[in-house]
């Protein structure tokens, strides 16, 4: 359930450096060195491909077809911020395009992650301005009803508190607590320096049943080889 | 970001007599009292109609295909709960089934609302357990990865605490904080107050037009008749 | 496109021993008898089951998220009209709950045709007021924009004009233009009175196959029995 | 991938007393004693509720819009036989009706489980014929294009051989290979004989968290208790 | 409903100039310059990114798997159209292709517009031959019912009528009709010619609360802020 | 039905030049030469656009957010192999990233080919690795429960045998059993034999209306022209 109708002007961010140095590891990577939690629907897509980015979110909660608090959300953007936007309803209008995009990008923000859709994805992609949406659409939205800012939303089925790391790829969007972030950054260079040992030993013909050797837990689980 | 692994024993439950009283006022008049937010996505759907359920929510987070953190709730509810289910990526399978309604049954579960699928609708129809629920499905799980019991969970897009109130019915389900459940409570029954009266109007042939006067501010916002 | 703002309250309705006659039919073989077009898309479906209406059309345009203008439509039902309402982009909120039934009742509607959600089902059903909808949700709406009463609409898929003729039950919603009510009515009888002697023939166990003539042409269609 | 435009005739049924017998276990408890395998997407859900049946498979593949071969499938059924119709691609028409399934009833069929649409669902349902289907629709079909009877179809997600054992109820439907049906018979009826006591204890509040023993690996799994 | 078997050789277009202008808008421009209507639905998606068309529709209904009218549509085009292809139940077959394409543009085509599947788009974007569709599917289509060409449709949600002009680019599909095309095209000029003031403002790092003066209407809407 | 825990050793592949010449004609081209059957759903899109490809198929079946198999897999892939991966209930997780597919590349994989959800897709691109697949999605997988290693699998709606030929571009997937490989592979050189010669005709402004002599079934089937 949602406070409405406030904008919290003072939220503790995750410490820059973490934020900004969880992007180099990707959703997938970070996903995991959570625990395999923190992912949104895997609905959310970029509007262009190759964009990876990570930030502090900014939150806003809107109604259906109603963008009216993206301009409220625009001036608590900080440098280094992604825009987190939920919708009390599900709606797949576009509440966002070149001219709140110019607005953001002037304010600092990396992105913008919203769980309705978007417009003008031509212009973005031109801008370098990244969205990751539920849907593209040039249908066009009021401003009429107040939503919040700053507070706590679940967007594409995940809880984002005001602070809190967004990262974003090709392969979704992943939210990491601002408590966890500094943690999970370890977790994730940990686990990535595992990986090029592990890619050169399968690029050369390894397989993973023997370098993980998996041979004898899948026999004891009842994998049977028959020729 | 859900924490993995842990089961808080001890939640502040919503108060009694506020958390029973919430039933009879249905969830679209709950959530209107609410200020039209709280409400569970549409998707979720009462295995069969006319249960109309209010209770105090202890939560459940599970992994896909995976349904042994429900044995570990079930010894968590108290009489007047609602079991709220959530899991960590999308999915259909039948998770509960008339076994564990007994369990629950047993404990004093009122109903379940699972984001996930549900198995012997029959059995569980006869029991006159309900259940809100986004599938219905024959499949099962197993039980081989922990997840964690009254933690905040994201239940069909909506944030559900422990100790939340829950209100269900044939329109969905609404999740009250805690904190707001005795202000929604008196709002609800404010609501209701008028209806009866408004009712009689409308039977009687009175239009709404006249009613809420509304011809007024319609001629203002351009409504034009043409004969 | 749709004109904004405008209610038509003059319009010619299909005649009404046509617009009655055709509910015996039902929506499957009134269908049939208009050469298989005419059907909404099936996501339309029935709140409760049983219900075989048919009625002349009033037509609403809503905007997502708010119904104004169904207070608006109330006013120019007359009795044996079923009211049809579209939405401006997809929306599944409760647009409609038993106050409003109860004003569409005493006004003398059939049912609501709705491309969108409704609430209140309960209510609704024991009220015995019929809905055909896109959705259940408990959802409310604002009262903010202005639509449109009596234009041309898109409800699920399918134009309807006000005046033309709609035919609802289990199967379905269909759409009879209003100038092809009288022919699309002994279409439908003519169909249906061939029917009771097929039911006959193939209750006593003689096939489709033979009954329909139809082994020659799947032979020439190359239709090959293997024992 | 299909073969077009054969019916085979002699297909092997799966032991009638079997086939008849797996219907009292139900789709669950089949579809467990299987090793959770065989059951149909759940999106195929029966036009009323309470039906259990279990029967043996003819098969038919239909062309989208389609529905000649539902003549064609006619004459192949025995009685005790379960028609499976699958679609070379998706497709919510209604390819069946009351004239149909009055021929199906009189062959014998018990019931029609079809990865389409269905319609005339009130009649099917006062005749008790029950179907399982991907949609209700109103929508008719051409017979212009020929398809097969007898040969293996994927359905709703799951291969079906003519003569396996089809297990439909509230909860879904199974297919139970021919040759597996005995030995399923056999688990399914072992793992019910559990039931009984399993039920009684957790009624009486034993929790499954000791009945199954599951204290201990819930702990090793890492599970904390926090009060 | 649909008039069935029938060609419409003498239409009446939007006037050339009028239609060719309103490419440069585009979608959302023009959607709002209509009133924020016209749009379809957001489904529909260009198999290439970056074209941006208008022109004139020519319709044509379709029928599910069946694309025999697309050639009788392809003599009625004229240079400057955009063929709208709707049909008469869901379907996602890949109604158009390479060869469908090159006939098309020989006629002096822009693009197709069409409420079901397409296929080589591969060589569809070599040819540089837009289509926005619901799907991308190699499932071929056979000849074999008739449809109707230049009759009112409804494609994705939106009627469109011969002669009507169609805009689509990225974010989507609009269709204005041609006798408001001259009117929309003056508002969407109108409409842009205030963006390049507005977008260097924002740029410089105004906001969007200050350049549309919100702060008043939202402290009257009741937002808070917190420090 | 599936068989569980086993894996075929030898398998009976479809020939080499056979299963590579498919290929070149694309899966809409191949669809057509097998009558209009064996394509996947068409929810089944490629991560990048362009890749074309051909080959044989090994399967191997996957249980909901476990992708323990495919290092099972990943042995028995020779040279020319595409794998296809179906899962016994829908899930999106992310089976496969830049590991494995550096794995299946390595052991000579040309594809995969998976009916559930794929990550590292940026990565997989730039080692033009291509893969079709329901979904992108960065959530990872356990490995704790077996599956099987070539048995018939059902992907997308379409039943695999291991050693059939799998063809895929941007139009889809198709599967062509083995044994109708070498005559797919002529009817789709037939096919295509003719299409540069239509192809001249209808660039030249040729209607298909005369050069596949249409006009005459047309008016038969009732056309009717109105100027």
């Amino acid at each position: 359930m949602y406070e409405l109708g406030v904008v919290y002007r003072n939220i503790e961010r995750a410490e820059r450096t973490v934020a900004d140095a969880l992007a180099a590891y990707g959703s997938a990577t970070v996903h995991e060195a959570m625990g395999r939690v923190g992912l949104m629907q895997p609905y959310m897509r970029p509007i262009f491909a190759g964009a990876q980015v990570s930030g502090t979110a900014v939150t806003v909660l809107l109604h259906p077809g109603d963008n009216w608090m993206m301009h409220v959300v625009a001036e608590q953007i900080q440098p280094g911020d992604v825009v987190v936007a939920a919708v009390s309803a599900a709606c797949s209008d576009g509440y966002f395009g070149d001219l709140l995009a110019t607005s953001f990008q002037a304010r600092g923000a990396r992105a913008l992650v919203i769980d309705a859709g978007v417009r003008d994805v031509k212009t973005l992609t031109e801008m370098g301005f990244p969205v990751w949406s539920k849907a593209i659409s040039a249908k066009g939205t009021i401003k009429a009803t107040i939503g919040s800012v700053n507070i706590p939303v679940v967007c594409a089925g995940m809880i984002v508190h005001p602070g809190d790391v967004i990262v974003a790829d090709d392969d979704g969007v992943v939210c990491v607590p601002r408590a966890l972030a500094a943690k999970t950054l370890e977790a994730a260079a940990a686990r990535e320096a595992n990986e090029g040992a592990k890619r050169a030993k399968l690029a050369s013909g390894v397989l993973g049943l023997d370098m993980y050797k998996m041979r004898e837990p899948l026999e004891k689980a009842g994998l049977r080889y028959i020729d």
